[in-house]
Formats: C-alpha cells, sequence, structure tokens
C-alpha cells in the first residue's frame, strides 16, 4: 500500500455518539408515552428524520426539528407547547454532551501522527462536528476535518479529488460499514470496519463485506500493524 | 499580485439570500403581530437568533428553532401548535427557495476559470450551502465549495492552510465587509467588496475601511480588469 491519507470517522469512531441520541430518544419516547408505544414512537420518529433527510441532512438540529415535527403529528396537533420547549431543551442538551473518547483512539492518532496526512471525515452538521473536534482535544493530531453532508461514492471521490490523492492513497476507518466502507471500497480506497456496540437504524446493512481492500478489525490501535 | 485562489462568498455575491430570510421575517411576524409589533419581533427574533449562534451556528435550520423558541417566548408560552407548525413550513420553503443569480455572476465565472483556483468560500449550513451552489448550476466553475462555521481570521488562517497557500496569494470577493473582508485583510490576504442592497443586522459594520489590499466595487464583472 502506498497511502498519503488515513481518515478517521468521528461519531462512534474517535468519540461517544449513538448512546447521546439513543438516550434523547428515550426522554423523548418519555415525552410522549401516552400516544403511543416506545417502539411506535421510535419507528414514528424515525420514518419523519428519514423524510426530512434531503432538506435537513444529517445533525442535531435536523434531529431536533424531526423530534417537534414528530410530536406534533403523533399528537394529531394537540402537544402542549411545554412538550415542544422540553424537546428544545433536550436537543440543546445533546448539542452540548461532553466528548467521551473510545479506548486507543489518542494511542493511535499519537502513533501515525507525523506519518500520514490524517483527516477527519464526518457526516453531519458542520458547526456540530467541528465544536465536538475541538472540545475532543484531537485537534492538532488533523491536518484539518472534511464534514460531508453525505458519504456516498459520488462524497468521497470529490473528498479525494479535493485531497490531491488518488483513491488507492485513500485509507478510511470508522464504525459504518454503509458509509465508511462500501463507498471507499466502491472508489477503489481502502477501509478498515471498527464496529461500536450500536448503530443507528438508518446505518445498518444486513450483509457481509468482503473485499481484499478490507478488513474488520476489535479495537482501533489493531489498525497499527497494519500502517507501521 | 500573485495571486492562487480566488473566493467567492455565496449569498447575496453568487445568488439572493438575505431578501429570502426578510420575507420568512415578515411572515414569522405576520404570525405573531397579536403579540409585539413587526420591529419588536424582529428585535427579539435576532436577540435569540444572536444567542443560539455558539450552539447551533449559521444556517437556515438554527433560524427554524430560533423562530420557534421566539414565538414561544415571547407568546409567554401560550402560542399555538398550528402557529409553531407554520414555522416549521415556513423554514421548509425558505430551504427550497429557487436560485436567482446575481448580475454577471456567471460571466465573471465563465472569465476566470481555468486562469485561478476558484473556490466558493461560504458560511451558514453544510448541507443547505451545498445544495444552493448544486441548484445554482455554477458547481463546474468551483475546484470546491469551502463551507466555514464562522468567517473570523482563525477560520481563514486554516482555510488558506488547506489550500496550502500564503495569504498574500488568496484573494476573496463577497458582500460582507465584516465576514468576507476584514478578517481576510487581517491576515494579510486581498479582498474586494460588491455591496448588496441588504444586509443581515448581524453583519453590519458602521466604520469605513481603507487598506492597500482592499477596494469596493459596484459589481463582481468589475473585478476582472484587476485579475486579468
Amino acid at each position: 500500500m502506498n497511502l498519503k491519507v488515513i481518515a478517521f470517522d468521528a461519531d462512534d469512531t474517535l468519540f461517544v455518539n449513538e448512546p447521546y441520541f439513543e438516550e434523547t430518544e428515550k426522554k423523548f419516547c418519555g415525552l410522549m408515552e401516552d400516544y403511543l408505544s416506545h417502539q411506535g414512537l421510535s419507528q414514528e420518529l424515525l420514518r419523519i428524520e428519514i423524510q426530512n433527510l434531503p432538506l435537513y441532512g444529517y445533525g442535531i438540529k435536523g434531529y431536533i426539528l424531526s423530534m417537534i415535527e414528530a410530536a406534533m403529528k403523533i399528537s394529531n396537533q394537540t402537544i402542549s407547547i411545554e412538550t415542544i420547549e422540553k424537546i428544545i431543551v433536550y436537543g440543546k442538551e445533546l448539542l452540548e454532551k461532553p466528548i467521551e473518547l473510545l479506548d486507543g483512539v489518542e494511542d493511535t492518532l499519537k502513533t501515525l501522527h507525523g506519518k500520514y496526512k490524517l483527516v477527519v471525515a464526518t457526516k453531519g452538521d458542520l458547526k456540530d462536528q467541528q465544536s465536538k473536534l475541538h472540545r475532543s482535544g484531537l485537534g492538532h493530531y488533523f491536518h484539518h476535518i472534511e464534514v460531508m453532508s453525505d458519504k456516498q461514492e459520488v462524497d468521497y471521490r470529490k473528498l479525494v479529488q479535493r485531497l490531491d490523492i488518488l483513491p488507492e492513497e485513500f485509507f478510511m476507518i470508522g464504525n459504518s460499514l454503509k458509509s465508511d466502507v462500501l463507498p471507499v471500497l466502491g472508489i477503489g480506497g481502502h477501509a478498515v470496519h471498527i464496529p461500536f456496540h450500536t448503530t443507528w437504524a438508518h446505518e445498518r446493512i444486513d450483509h457481509k463485506v468482503i473485499h481484499p481492500n478490507f478488513r474488520t478489525l476489535e479495537k482501533i490501535t489493531d489498525i497499527l500493524p497494519f500502517l507501521l
């Protein structure tokens, strides 16, 4: 391998994310449990989130707006203003969650720093992702952060072009087979999957990935033998 | 001048933006006029927007959330769910406004294309700005789009570093003295101000700018004599 750029997904690869969303969703379901079962509420919220994705994109602000919309819809417009207010408070709390680094992240970055150009390649809200990286204290290990509006092949092609490298010089590490692995392999790059214990329903895929440029590793430090 | 990158602001430099926000704000004030004068409503909305900026950043989704918050606050929590619903509809309409190119933009880009690396350097919401550039049909003139979470000196310094150029090789064109001109001059770059007929209150500055690397021009095609 002649690698030039090692890219790390952020959420649930560098630091905890999905559990915070799940915690917020639990609070949302708690607010709305007079109307539907928690399962029914989660399904309806997910449906509205996915419906709003083309307009809102990924990230917490769109998630707050989708929770408000779901609450209005599920209650048939009878939800109280106090509930809407609470949803906004929960959303703002989600925006300010502390950053909890995953095991081995700092050691991995410290070891690779100076040997490759390291970037963060993350989906989501620009402001939010920059703020999280800043608060993580990991910023100085990275050449820069690439916040992508989506992680499809076309987005990775643009990314590689912007980085002025060939796809085969690009190595991506992330927790989502759908977003961090398949499209990267699709354009001719290398990818490593580090599973996290929980994955957003919209990111799940149900088939196995087998490819010469791909491997699944248990923890992030396991990439070091391949890169040193 | 030994310029390498010419960067264009997007909103109200390449295409119409602020008038659409003003139109939405007028509709918001229409919804809320039982509570306060239009001027009082606008002031309160601006106050809440600015208060939320550190958390939400720039862009329409944060604007929608601030309108909802303002409506709840101004009405002392008595606003109806129907009003909240309308605010979300107005916000979604704002996200889907047609792209209206400003005069001379396409000619200017066509003329400069191939002679410099052209980029869009815009503040706001990633998804939203990428979608607007795509819909504008101008995307192919630009090497890429840089969506910045803010446009302060530190943000331009990072941008110039990411572009791998010196500040004096950077030339910025925009309609905001505060965001497109002063910080660029501050880091040693070149800037041109093309005033637009209306500017968001938060972007206004009330002093004159005089600097050897700076000029104000009336329309975007006026930059061509300086760059050819």
